[in-house]
Order: structure tokens, then C-alpha cells, then sequence
């Protein structure tokens, strides 16, 4: 199937686009892989529906089409737009949006706006951290989506959803466990549904398996850390200290360095200190009242990569 | 006039001086001609005056002496001091200064050393963001000027004025469309005045009629944009939602892109992004009671310039 | 003595580890010495014990040994590492951690976690500052500190100290003057004790005289410039105005530049800026609740230094 896909790929511009935007859905998770990104596609709408709010699939679905677009408008490099590198930001500004923001002609603007500027933020960002050797990855997401919510607080006219914050939920119990696992999993696309994390960890792995082990193991070592240091159960249960752990397991421990017993040991360092980022930004963020999103991730994996250039 | 005054400046010391002053206060607007500077001071000083606190006046040509004196102190590079490029970090600190602290000695002592960092922070700034072929721009104003305004409140004896919010100012008619462009024009410079704004505009189009057709069209797209969002009237009515899409405007649209059809749709959607810049910092911003100056204009500006070397 | 000792550095592993140690303790003061790291510890072991919080001192020498320890399992740079100078920020996370959370294993795992991240920290920071030609000097320190103690907020199993803030104490006198200075040097390892600052300064004193007197001039004149703007006389009098005075002073002063008048008068005005970053770092960090721990003297001595490749 891949071989015939390739083919018309590489014959028709129009699957050349499909291709392009199923990899960016793929991207979130560092994975390249066009079945992958459809199948995590068909996760978020089943999540989203389950949650009763399909707006959050069709925009992340929007987001990811527009950014990739007008990654070509720009000219960007081909390779990175066909690796979908212009859209899994995209996806995810499109999924937060209409998460934080009430429903609305006004959401819709905001949301292509962001999109649109992820693109660019992606470019300027990479321009920056390729300095370095580490790549921008969800930065652009988090910022623009920042910026926009901290935007519509001031704008009468784009409604924020009012957040609640998670509440202390009964203690966390091991028979939990799967649940959690699933939920942190499923928590990287804002959606906290056990089914979402299943089928998200199957499409990992029909690509890496050793990503889908490491998906699974960052999500446990921030359950047992989260737990361990007392942070809220709601929270916990919700998934919530979970999805950015999962991530810096997946890429300091499976896809950005080589593999060896030094390097998983280093990745589950990586992942006991995402847990405390995420609580740190939980708390500096409070003020202003905006998620952390994957901001955590991001700033783990740049503080493990950063070294390597000495390392070596 | 223009020969006579280039003579001058070549053989005379003192005209020299004078000369990347008065261009100093014409780089603001990111032109360089020393009559536009020196209509851009008179329109200052008409602006202080009829606010009836012409410190800001003093402050801003204290501010712009002290900047381009250290710079020579220093021994940066002349080109750049010729061109003014220490100049209107300086003028700026000098100008919010007396702006947002109260009369008084210690706001005099504040301004000399603000004045004399913001050249040493030009100087720090520029040797980081050429790194990626972009500007420093503002932000050496805008970090000097937030650290001292932070600092006073830690200070009893260097008083604060009392800062208030934006009354929501009755709705905004067309027919107020004129006065907002212009006081858009004019908050640049921290001042809220119609007949400044039109001095401003002529000032900048003596030396560049695009750069003047973009200021104006900033202007008018923020006004657009952040009466469309519902943000506080009386904010857009005094222009403050105003002057940073102003900035981004001649600086993406007219002076650092070569002028084409694509350019200006990319100068008109940073312009729309900088009002939600400037939404977005103002709230983020609140907790901690400082304004965001131009820093919606910087932000914006790198994060639509710093792609370019990708783009190309 | 010296000689006997580098003969056995040079031959003996622990003596040699022992070695990169106290030169780390010595580091902070921007020092190389083994001696000067002794006395240092010693200083710090006194000044713990009459606070009656021996696990400052306990966790300061901790914080040293397993920063040092993790820098050789990452394989960082042998000669950096002889240097100490991944000590130096591993020690001050170590006393930080006891002087804000409150006795408690999990206080105890956050300090080790700490130490080593601040290792990590160190190689991706300096990673970054090398392009610029600047040090990363105690930032390493201060990022971790600051995110350990944000996200002691949101752990119930963490307990944080209440902070009180400083109390306005009685008006400060010239004869309070020799107390605040020598405060002021304690203050840098996190530590208000007169006789602790006057062993630190012989400490310095027997490396280097020239970094002793600069750092009573930083002292003076942060006391001085405090006083003067009318700052918080509980914090004036603890030498919280004078401690990263006292290190911007050392390395601006003393040891990043060569000695001239020149150099001296903008060290002077680097001290007399420090104090303002400090006033504005105590308001912006206030509604989030951390300390500023030494960044006021971080960013002035990077703004102070990073023009230096233009000045050249």
C-alpha cells in the first residue's frame, strides 16, 4: 500500500497535499508517517465527538490545511512541508482554539489567524534554534496560542471559555492506572478520552514501536511522580501531567538520539523533570490565567538537547 | 539645503553631533534624515505642550543627547552613531520617563542613567539579533524603560503617576476615524495629540512617501481590527491600539522588504497580528503594572523578518 | 603548599575530584582556587549554623559534590570540570533548596534532582551565551532554583517556608554600614551572617585583592545607590540589595575586563544598575512568589558585557 501511495504522491499534486497534512497530524509525536497521521485524525474525531465538541477535530483538521498552505505560499523549504514540519503545529493551534474559546464567528478568525501565523513562527523559530542543532518543535503552537487567549481577554468580542481549574478528585488508585496512561496520551491533542489514547499509541507504533514504549513509559513515570510529589489528583486523573512527559519520552528517549542504555536512563531523568516543569508553569501561569500546554515538553527537550554538542 | 547642511556636518564637529541627534530622532520611524527629525522634535514639544507637561519634551531631547553622547563615550561604531541608531533608543526612555513617573529629582536621575543603558543595551541587543539579520529596533527602549518603571515601585522615593486603565470611552463613528489615524501616529512618541500625529506624517514623508502611505494604512487596519475585536474604546480612541501596527507597518510594508504585491498582503496581516500582540501583552502585563510599549511592534516585526533567510 | 597539592591532584583521582570541588565553592565568587573554595565551605558551615539551619550548609555541599559528579558521568569537559565550574551553580542550588522548602525527604529529592539539572543546565546554557562570547555564569542556578520552587507550589508533598516579606525596619544608619556590607557579601551564598561575609572576603582576598575591593565597592555603592531611592530598609539591612552588587562588581570590575579607569567607571555604573534590576525583579516576581536569587547581577553583567565584541 505505501509503495502505491508513494507513487501517486509523487505524480499528483493534490495527494502530494494529502500526503503532506496526514504526515503533519503524524508530526505531533515525531513520527513521518501519512497512516499514522490518519489514524491519530480519526482518533481526535472520536474524541471530539465523545466530548461533544467536534469543533475542536474540524478545527484542528482546518488548522492543519491552513498552515500547511501557507507554509507553500511562503516558499518554505519542500522537503519540511512534505514531512508535514508547517502542519502539526498547525493541528494543534486548531484543537486549542476552539477548546479555550466559546463558539463563535469570531473563534473561526482566530483560529485561521493562528494557524496561519504558526507557519510563520515555525520559520522564524527554526531560524533561531537550528543555531543550536535543536528544532523548534510545538514551540510555535504554544506561543501563538498564547498570544491569542491572552488577546481575547482584552477583546469583548472573542469569549474565552471560562476555565476551571481541576478540581481535587478522589485519590488516585492503581486499578486507574490504564486509564491515566491512555488519557496522558491522548492529552497531547487536548483531548482527555481513553479510546483517543489507545488508537493514538496504535498509530505510533504501526510507525515505532520503540516510540510507542517510550509513549507509554513517559506517561507512567509522570503518573508515579505526579502522584509521588502530591500534585492534584483531578489533574493527574485528567490526564494533565501526563501528555508532556509522554512527549520528551518519545523524543529524547526513542526518535532524537541514538539508542543505548545511557540514553534511557537520560530520558527518564528527562521525563521525572518535565513533571516538575509542568508544575513550575502550572503555577507561573496562574497570574495571567493561560494553559502550559506543551510548553513543558518544550522546554525539557531543549534543556536534554542543548548539551549534546558538548557532550560529544 | 540638503548639500550646504552635509558640508557642515562633514567638516564640523558640533554640526555633526547635532546631525545623528536629529537623525536619532527621525529613526524611529526607521527613517534617516535629520529634517525630519527635527520637525519630529517640534511636533513633541507642540504635543507636551498642549498635554500640558512638557518634561516629556525635555525628557525626550535629554534622553536623545545622553544616548548618542555615551555611544561616543563608548566607542561604537560611527556609521551607526552618525545614522542615529543610538539616538532613538534614547529619545524614547526620555520621553516615557516623565511620563510615567512623577516630577521630582530622582525621575531626573532615572532618565540620565535609562538614557545612558539603553545605549549600552543597543549596543548588547544588536550584537544578539544580527546573529539572524534582524534589528534590535525599540526593544532596548522598551526593556530599559519597563526595568525602571518596575524598579520605582520598589522605590519610595522615585513616585509613580498613578496608572489608569482605559475608561470605555463612548462608541467609536467613522467620523472619529481621522483623529484615531492620527493619534495613532503620535503615541509612537507616547504623546496623544491629533496636530502631532499630521506633523509626524509630514516629517516621514518629506524623506519616504511609502513609508508615510504605510503608517497611515497601519493605522487605519489596527483601528479596523481592534474595533472589530471589541477592545476597550478608549484605549483605540487615545491610539493606543494604534501606534505599535503603526511601527510594523513601515518597517515590514516599506523599509525592510523591497516593495511588491506579496509584501504588502504579508505587511497588512502583521499589522492585524500586531493589535492582537498588543491585546495580548496588555493583559499579560497587568499583573505587574507596566505598560508594553512598542514591544507588539518588536515581537511582531522579528517574528515576520526572521523567516526571510528561509524564504529566499 | 600549593605545589604539594597540584602533585597530588595530578596523581590522585580523589584528591583530584576533591580539588574540582572546592574550586567549584570558589567559583561563585568568579574565583579559581582551591583554598579560596575551603574557606568558603568553612564560611558557610559557620554562618548555617548560627542561622540554626545546618542543612543550608549540608545541602550546599551536597548540591556541590553531585553537580560535580554528574558533569563527569556526562563526559562535559575535563578541563571545565578541574575549573569548578560546574560546581558553582550545583552549591548554590543546594543552599537555595533548604532555605526555601521546608525539611522534608522531598525536599532532599529536589535538592539532588536540582544539583543535577543544573549540570545539564550548565552545558545547554553555556551552549547558547558561548555565541555571544559570554558565560552562563549563575543562570543555571537560578532557572532551576526558580522552577523547583514554582512547583513546590502545586506539590501538597513539598512544602515551601512561608516567605515574609521584608520588613521595613528602623532607618539605616552610617555605623550599620560595615554589618550591611559584609551582609551583603554573605548574601551571595544565600546567607545574612557578618562573620561568614568577612571569611568570604579574606577568602577572595588570598586569590585575588583586586576582586576583594571590588567587591566591597559593589557593596558600598548598592548600599549607597538602595538607600538612596528609598528601598525596602528590612531588605537594605539583610544585604539583600548588596549581594549580586557585590558579584557584578567582582566580574565586571575585577575579572572579565582588563583593569583600567575606564573599566572601573562602568563597573561602577554595572553596580549602580544592578541594584534597579534588582528592584524590578522583586516587583515582577512578586505575584508568582519566587526569589530573584542572583539574576539581577546575571543580566546586568551580560548587558555590561555582551557589547564588548562591538566596542573592540
Amino acid at each position: 500500500m505505501n509503495k502505491v501511495w508513494d507513487d501517486l504522491v509523487a505524480r499528483n499534486q493534490v495527494a502530494g497535499y494529502l500526503d503532506a497534512n496526514l504526515r503533519g497530524a503524524s508530526q505531533v509525536f515525531l513520527q513521518d508517517n501519512p497512516w499514522t497521521g490518519l489514524m491519530i485524525l480519526a482518533a481526535i474525531f472520536w474524541g471530539a465527538h465523545a466530548a461533544g465538541n467536534l469543533e475542536v477535530a474540524f478545527g484542528a483538521a482546518a488548522g492543519l490545511v491552513i498552515s500547511t498552505f501557507v507554509a507553500i505560499l511562503l516558499r518554505a523549504d519542500p522537503a519540511s512541508i512534505q514531512q508535514g514540519l508547517f502542519g502539526f503545529n498547525g493541528i494543534l493551534v486548531g484543537a486549542a482554539i476552539p477548546t479555550y474559546l466559546v463558539s463563535h464567528p469570531a473563534m473561526w478568525v482566530f483560529l485561521v489567524i493562528g494557524a496561519a501565523v504558526s507557519t510563520i513562527l515555525t520559520l522564524a523559530i527554526s531560524n533561531i534554534t537550528q543555531t543550536w542543532g535543536v528544532s523548534g518543535s510545538t514551540a510555535p503552537f504554544i506561543f501563538t496560542t498564547q498570544l491569542l487567549l491572552l488577546a481575547a481577554s482584552a477583546f469583548a468580542n472573542v469569549p474565552l471559555v471560562p476555565m476551571q481549574g481541576a478540581a481535587n478528585a478522589p485519590a488516585i488508585w492503581p486499578s486507574d492506572g490504564f486509564d491515566i496512561v491512555a488519557r496522558s496520551i491522548s492529552q497531547v491533542h487536548l483531548i482527555g478520552n481513553v479510546v483517543t489514547g489507545v488508537l493514538f499509541l496504535i498509530a505510533i507504533a504501526i510507525n515505532s514501536f520503540r516510540s510507542a514504549v517510550f509513549a507509554v513509559l513517559g506517561a507512567i513515570v509522570s503518573l508515579v511522580v505526579a502522584v509521588g510529589f502530591g500534585a492534584n489528583s483531578g489533574a493527574i486523573s485528567a490526564g494533565l501531567y501526563g501528555y508532556s512527559a509522554v512527549l520528551t519520552a518519545i523524543a529524547v528517549g526513542a526518535v532524537l538520539n541514538r539508542p543505548s542504555t545511557g540514553v534511557t536512563f537520560y530520558a527518564i531523568f528527562a521525563m521525572i523533570f518535565t513533571v516538575i516543569v509542568q508544575a513550575a508553569l502550572n503555577t507561573a501561569m496562574a497570574p495571567i490565567g493561560i494553559p502550559a500546554l506543551t510548553l513543558p515538553y518544550v522546554l525539557t527537550m531543549w534543556l536534554f538537547q542543548l548539551p549534546k554538542a558538548e557532550r560529544r
